[in-house]
């Protein structure tokens, strides 16, 4: 279903209760661009550290526009065995407001734009009708405007702003606009003499307009109703309207649910997601570590300087996420699937051992028709990686005993893969966990390496000849990292070049401490322009509870109905859970599972500490025991760990990776890549 | 005529004909946004010097993407008595040529992008189906690239790069990749030795591309020919052909001719724009500055840093341009005209004592219906400000004894107004002069306030309300220039802030001062990372002579043919004209009025100095002697200078502005604003 400014607000209701109703979302981003950095290959360095990753992420691919968000959502149906499946496809434009609202500028990237085009893409949609949006704070600071200006015509007079000469008379009028107020007010005062029950003044300037309300309300507090009016050319006059009281306050009222209705309207698009958020459902997605934070950029706030802080984000939007790029390129899928891109992968998972899901598209929603393939649609693709997902879901089922056919999105068999984003292209780091500590692989064979920028990637194979196979990453023009098949060739290396002229080799120990110094040496330099933006307070638990659920919304869709809150909880391993005590906020709460005492905590150590889903699942040795659907009657087959595990063991023997220890988990991201 | 990628070829041929048969040119241009600015009262303050406003727009502006190209040709018909005009509407967009070719990012405005989008701008045309371009280095260095590859294959080794240790093998195969060229080696064994033509091999990378290309050349440099060829999902492989000699040097000069055609493809729309430059034309636009820029900065090079540098390139590029908005906001029109918004003086030319021009759409092109109204596309943009031109320029006409109903666009009258930029916004100084120094009006009533954030327009009316009328210009939040309407009265104020503490005044003399200082003060800052940046070398006429034009063309549709020659330098005044010696490129000349000799200049110094047009035309006490169409026969009647100066005289007495001085030319622009 195609969701435009046009249809926007009818549509919602239907969105709110796709949401609610279903087992799992699965959603994509189409962006105006990727990177506006040198290259790709600098962006998505083999060897980056999850944060430099996210660093480079952050700084350059947030200026390009989410213009299209896909959503689709997959509900099991029970009597059917079948999931039924609503998508949206969402245009998404930040419209200005108003002449005071944010005038978004955003980058476009010709490649990105030229690919789009030639899918079909169709821009003018976006463009002319596109949803718009705000985030928090311009979300807060537009409610705050309209509450002052209410208050601004209620009282008669501005804010009192802070040592301005102006604010000491309180309707103060400039002398060179004394003669035009004083002919307004001889307007009016004419308007109370004669029949007529309106006045419209001539267009006129804002700060005439102000200047107009004071004196009016001043003048003349009751028995008036004074209201901007906009002409069809966009010009702005004042109409003065003859009242009782009564009407006075009628019409104030009206004011009021106006301002309120196009203020939810300038919320646009954002209450869609706040709705997936609220509604704490399972998001899958693929490969969507960019889909993730430009979500968060756009519709909540911008990205915190730090990875941390951004994990904590993440979970307070999306507390569980999966990703299915991460989970077809992890075993046991890993050695069956050759290409995770998403059409290749969607493609794969058709044939055996995989099996097609059984699917069918909700009463009055179009359907998408996968032999055709509408690839780059966000709808669509949102809808593809649903189905991926729910494919590799129901494969693990195979390992049961009994063998299972489906496998539910709230399974304990599918939570290794929760909250961990595929990261593109480095050797040694397979996803950012967003709920615990990032892997950190030995790079003890790695050295890091400077040379004239002629040089390309047949020099370093050259200089590096006598050490076998290398694995070059690019930083830029002048360096890059050079990876040894061993590791007792690294000082051999260092000792060759000591002498080296147009070129320097470093360990990446070196280089790793080289930046620290580097960094701590940029932190020490005096600044002239305040401290502060150099100590921002890190982002702590407040942030979650600072995000205002959309307070327009129905309570009735977005707060999960409450004979399933206990069925969910059980879900979640990390032992934390979100609770909402009421429809404005949201409070991150720990729940202690032996005693059902919830804990409110303010600090985001302990919630992390707790958070690795690897180790929660490693001390569950009967991992479906809680397993169960929604409804609470799905009771999955017992698996004998022994025997999975054997099997796993078996075929990753070769492959088993230095990082590996054993644990008891089937399937344990991080050991099994 | 809409000119997409689609026709873009077809229509190429036509446009340079309509170019060179017109007597002047139209132009506009439609933009993604207009400031990434703060605001766009920062952007343009009421006192910007020429420079300031410069820097601004450069730093600002630039980064949006001229996206559609509106020319309009007007040529004179005599027989008929009115001018037959010929529009495009050209889409632009820099689509990628290839993979190394720059993947350019452009940043939207959304208020500009939406404001487009309320007028039915087609995005769609201009991302699917622009046009593409390259500026003249971006030109350069593409042919470069395919000279490059075309030296390697020829010579089946690259070129040696500098203290490379790769360079020193000629067909160096690194180790990994040796089994992988044996194989290929095996294959074009076979391929001699059977009866097949071809052999595709299989797709790979672009190293190793290159390393077959090398090996192939070096073991079979006779009877093969080598070619990357695309499948249908860009994948890239290899094709050897068997060939005798004749076929072999056959295929090499198609894919020459190929790669040729490919290069024209690319430089695409900047074709046009040289095309219009070399045409040497005047070129007419409303609130042209922006549009230069754009021009300039897309097509030719990115802007120099400097305003006099800024000036010599558009002289390069447009050696005759005319602002209508500047025009219409001169004497004798400025007191008819209330309103210089393109739309607005459209309708009012229409009327009394103007006259519609009388024009005729060229057969074949769709008209434009001013009735109807399609502002905001370019095509159309370009149209209404020929009709604009015209009406003005014939008005002119009005003042001569006798009176002419027809003004050519290559008068006498009009050179006052040429290369002179309208400044939106600037109190004093209305124009940029492009071929000369700008006017430095006196600022001695103006002061330079700070003050706490806090505080509004009003409070600067406040707190100058004992200095009578005054003038507010904001800089930024904390700071504005507050105008005077008394000099006197300046060192009063002065006085009366002496002791203030939350603000502080300063006459404009001391804030130009500080400025100075702080800018030397930068400058004397020690960097550690190269002097070069701060030391560019000042464009000079190299730059000019740079620019290549259009080496695809067809020199017939782009040289003034000779015949014209002397007609048009007779209207050149500043002493300059361009010569074009090959067609490879032009030199900028000046020619000795008196001797007719040509003498080139190497400095811009000389130019600048005589290129005053005003000057030249108060030296001229019969400014009609040299009016000639350029067909020659169109002497305009005698203007009786004493009579008209007089009457101008007599109409601005009241106005008489201070910087006035005594001159004997009819409409000089700065005395007369």
């Amino acid at each position: 279903m195609e969701v435009t400014r046009q249809n926007y607000k009818d549509s919602l209701n239907t969105v709110y209760s796709a949401i609610e109703e279903a087992d799992f979302l699965a959603i994509d981003g189409e962006f105006s661009g990727i990177s506006d950095g040198p290259n790709v290959s600098a962006l998505t360095n083999g060897l980056d550290t999850p944060e430099e990753r996210y660093t480079k992420l952050k700084k350059h691919s947030m200026d390009f526009l989410l213009f299209q968000f896909g959503l689709c959502t997959f509900t099991y149906d029970q009597t059917k065995s079948k999931y039924i499946t609503k998508s949206f496809n969402f245009y998404v434009f930040p419209k200005p407001f108003n002449r005071t609202s944010p005038d978004l500028k955003f980058i476009c990237q010709s490649s990105s734009i030229d690919f789009l085009a030639s899918q079909g893409f169709d821009f003018n949609k976006v463009f002319c009708h596109g949803i718009p949006y705000l985030n928090q704070d311009e979300e807060a600071q537009l409610r705050e405007q309209t509450e002052e200006r209410r208050n601004q015509h209620a009282n008669g007079v501005g804010t009192p702003s802070y040592s301005s000469p102006s604010s000491k008379g309180t309707a103060h009028v400039p002398e060179e606009h004394k003669d035009y107020i004083n002919r307004v007010i001889e307007k009016v005062e004419a308007l109370f003499a004669n029949s007529e029950k309106t006045l419209d003044l001539d267009p006129c300037t804002g700060f005439q307009r102000k200047l107009i309300y004071q004196t009016l309300n001043w003048k003349f507090p009751k028995g008036l109703h004074v209201e901007t009016v906009e002409t069809e050319k966009k010009e702005r006059y004042i109409q003065v309207s003859k009242v009782d009281d009564e009407e006075r306050k009628r019409r104030e009222q009206q004011k009021q649910e106006r301002e309120q209705e196009e203020l939810n309207d300038a919320v646009g698009f954002s209450r869609v997601i706040h709705a997936i958020s609220k509604s704490a459902k399972l998001v899958v997605g693929h490969n969507m570590l960019l889909d993730v934070m430009h979500t968060i950029h756009q519709f909540y706030c911008p990205l915190p300087e730090d990875l941390q802080d951004f994990k904590e984000v993440t979970m307070c939007v999306f507390p569980r996420i999966l990703d299915t790029k991460l989970m077809a390129s992890t075993q046991p899928f890993k050695e069956l699937i050759t290409n995770t891109s998403l059409a290749e992968l969607e493609k794969q998972l058709k044939e055996s051992p995989f099996k097609s899901p059984q699917v069918e598209t909700a009463e009055g929603f179009p359907g998408y028709d996968t032999a055709q393939g509408q690839l780059h649609e966000a709808g669509y693709d949102a809808y593809i990686t649903g189905l991926c997902f729910i494919s590799m879901a129901n494969y693990l089922g195979s390992f049961l005993t009994p063998p299972k056919a489906y496998i539910s999105a709230h399974s304990k068999l599918i939570e290794p893969f929760f909250n961990k984003l595929f990261l593109m292209r480095i050797i040694d780091i397979p996803y950012l966990n967003i709920t615990g500590p990032d892997l950190q692989p030995k790079r003890d064979h790695v050295l890091y390496v400077t040379f004239p920028k002629e040089w390309k990637t047949s020099d370093l194979y050259q200089l590096f000849s006598a050490f076998g196979n290398i694995q070059v990453s690019w930083i830029d023009d002048t360096s890059a990292f050079v990876s040894l098949s061993q590791t007792d060739q690294v000082q051999i290396a260092m000792n060759t070049s000591r002498y080296a002229e147009s070129y320097r080799i470093q360990t990446y120990a070196e280089y790793i401490q080289g930046r620290q110094q580097d960094k701590e040496k940029l932190n020490q330099t005096p600044k002239s322009w305040g401290e502060d933006c150099w100590m921002k307070p890190p982002y702590t638990s407040a942030t979650c509870a600072g995000f205002g659920y959309a307070r327009g919304l129905r309570k009735r869709s977005i707060s999960p109905a409450q004979g399933e809150q206990g069925a969910r909880d059980a879900q979640i391993t990390d032992g934390w859970s979100q609770s909402y005590p009421d429809s404005t906020g949201s409070k991150k709460m720990k729940t202690d599972d032996k005693s059902g005492l919830a804990i409110e905590s303010k600090t985001s150590e302990g919630w992390l500490k707790t958070a690795d889903a690897s180790d929660s699942a490693g001390s569950s040795p009967v991992p479906d025991e809680e397993e169960r659907s929604p409804e609470g009657n799905d009771a999955e087959g017992t698996v004998t760990w022994q025997q999975v595990h054997g099997k796993r063991g078996q075929k990753n023997k070769k492959k088993k990776s230095k990082g590996a220890k054993s644990t008891t988990s089937l399937f344990e991201v991080p050991e099994v890549w």
